[in-house]
């Protein structure tokens, strides 16, 4: 590469960040890609990993592989804790890269909103790891069952409560009533998983709020009929190890899971940016920070004002679009010319229920049950990044369909977890 | 069930434990199976993923799965820690089990011989936490070597030893000149891959010594033409996190990986039976514990003598013979019949090498190179528990075969490994 090369670098290898260093590809321009991880996670399905479904090789691509083809991409595996804007230069443990360009794509992680205390009992889930340990937690309490010799400690070891009925709230929710009712169906000789209750609290009045109502009232019945107790219009006031308040009721339970709520990335914050309630940061039209042309914001980092002067929902599509545009706005800046404004392209939201259940809206086209799962899986394995990935995928999806068994359902690291939680 | 009917206690969900339950499936017998985890291990393709070629959950499979259709059988996940002979009870951390038969199947682990302090340095592989222990350490020592400024801890980073020359060594270190060679050939850009050397180190004089001479000068031939330099009649006198001592030679290395030797579980050592230097327990012919004809033991915890007087060998199909063998015998005593002796059908031994390349011995049937590699993948495509991990596994090493592709190369908990060794 020539010295006089542009240097671009991208921190955050998910959604936006790696549509930014792919759309570079033929830039005159060398692209540095950093993330903390070494695989870009596909986050939509990470629900089928935190419920045994899918294994976490099948949800998450390594970065190297995804860009090895790009002749002017270089990945390093590290965590950015600094942006120097002055002296443009990213920081990391053990270095520093200088940027003529930057795009910060560092993305969101779940957020207790004042509760942080909270998160030992109801874990989120926003990384790989998160999912692992809901996934023990999940298969740990049936197991817990099974050996307990004390009735009064089973419905708090059965039951299980999700908090937040968003779109990942209501696929855990389903996900986990498929296990009670079928996969474990036969599998344990003390207890039946059958009477295990799954609770899906939501603060607001409806489920999937980002949806249109009458999808929100769709998706409620397919919960419903899948045995899953949605409770709308009730915060939660506390939440504990043995389990959740809900004004004067309390829900035994040791099974909690957190899906009420994200906050962007701490880098955005810890700079001092102007940012909103939940740690976005506003950025200009054309996604660059106000008084910093050369830095570019994507993805659940930026605040970007959609239709009404809502922001942009945090999903994969929006970050995408986001990182083309950061991308083609440095093009535009090397070349000398303008940059351009970003307007995003509204293809539809999804949202699963469970086996062959959905709801979708696509262009003002709504659909529900199986026409609504069918675009579903559609668009999931087409955006899944990595060939082989997608046959494995589509596999397990067909082998589960035609026998509600979940092919990874491992407890891994049990012996620390079961010391973790208080004994039956 | 009956009161009457005799309670079997089976530990340890390996080889011959989940073969010794399967076995009295139509017993006139309850059957109580405890293990740590709640999978079954694969532990033949263990090494698979240990170099990222498989997943955690297509090498394992749950027991209470396997076990599912046998009504008279039962599952805990429990690890025992005391086997109280007089009162006829397995100790565990909540409690005891009772039982009229028991058959222990706690198998083996690695072990340092008086060197406990190199594990810390080089990770041995019998468990799914350690293979995922031992993939972060190959793949984080590729990304450390890419970011590293200091050309002279290169080598260290990019050269990895493999210590011992049995079967797993062998697979280990094919696997990681594959890795070296083919897999990452185009995903850095500093370093070239191709230039790590893999040193498989072997204190005796020939690799895979279970196997007939003319075999291992056919696998030494196979591993050297991959690149996989073989040091024999070397016994290593030193590990520490930096390299190996072999004698007056020093190899540094940040990657070194332990398969030089196995030993019984502790289980049977602290319960004060007779045991074998490697901590097997000495059995009667009938596999019963002398003086304790309701004790069975199996698989790699039992010394058992073969042709001439030698143990039989620590190898999956040992250990299923044996824990059918013990079924039958407690079938023949609750019938009040004679047990049998265990007689050992040899049907061969196999090693692989890597893509294409394996050594086989078939019942005296010699193969070598790509019948070998073909008889290889029959035979373990066939015993692989669980129907739907073969398709995954088939499809993978399709793929794997075609591309040199590894399907599962994360590395997890990256931050807290990255944290743990010396930095570069």
């Amino acid at each position: 590469m020539s010295r006089s090369e542009p240097r671009v670098v991208v921190v955050g290898g998910g959604f936006g960040g790696l549509e930014a260093a792919k759309t570079l590809r033929h830039a005159w321009a060398s692209v540095t890609l950093c993330d903390r991880n070494n695989y870009h996670l596909f986050q939509p399905l990470l629900y089928q990993v935190a419920t045994g479904g899918l294994a976490p090789g099948e949800v998450a691509a390594p970065i190297r592989r995804v860009l090895r083809g790009q002749a002017n991409a270089a990945v390093l595996l590290e965590e950015v804790e600094q942006i120097d804007l002055e002296r443009q230069e990213v920081v990391h443990a053990d270095g520093r890269i200088p940027y003529d360009y930057l795009v910060v794509a560092t993305g969101a992680r779940h957020a207790y909103f004042g509760h942080d205390d909270w998160e030992a009992a109801a874990p989120g889930l926003k990384t790989l790891e998160d999912a692992l340990d809901i996934r023990r937690r999940i298969y740990l309490a049936y197991e817990e069952a099974e050996r307990c010799t004390d009735p009064g400690r089973l419905p708090a070891l059965l039951d299980f409560v999700v908090i937040g009925g968003g779109p990942t709230g209501v696929e855990l929710a389903g996900a986990i009533a498929e296990i009670a009712r079928r996969t474990l169906r036969r599998d344990f000789r003390r207890i039946d998983p059958a009477s295990s209750r799954v609770i899906l609290i939501e603060a607001g009045p409806r489920v999937l709020p980002g949806l249109p109502p009458e999808l929100s009232a769709s998706a409620m019945a397919a919960l419903t009929a899948m045995g899953v107790e949605v409770r709308l219009g009730t915060p939660v006031s506390d939440v504990s190890p043995d389990g959740v308040r809900l004004g004067r009721e309390w829900i035994a339970s040791r099974t909690v899971i957190w899906a009420a709520g994200v906050e962007a990335s701490p880098l955005g914050r810890a700079l001092g940016w102007p940012a909103d309630r939940a740690g976005r940061i506003e950025v200009l039209p054309d996604l660059s920070l106000p008084g910093h042309p050369e830095v570019f914001v994507v993805g659940d980092l930026a605040f970007v004002s959609g239709p009404g002067g809502k922001p942009l929902p945090g999903l994969a599509p929006v970050a995408m679009q986001e990182g083309r545009l950061a991308a083609r706005n440095i093009i535009r800046r090397i070349a000398g010319q303008p940059t351009q404004p970003f307007s995003y392209h509204d293809r539809g939201a999804l949202a699963t229920i469970g086996r062959r259940a959905a709801v979708a809206d696509i262009r003002g086209l709504r659909l529900t049950g199986f026409p609504a799962w069918l675009a579903w899986l559609f668009v999931h394995i087409l955006y899944l990044i990595g060939f082989d990935n997608r046959v494995v995928v589509l596999w397990h999806w067909a082998y589960a369909y035609a026998t509600f068994e979940r092919a990874d359902r491992l407890i891994t690291e049990s012996r620390r977890a079961m010391k973790a939680g208080p004994s039956c």
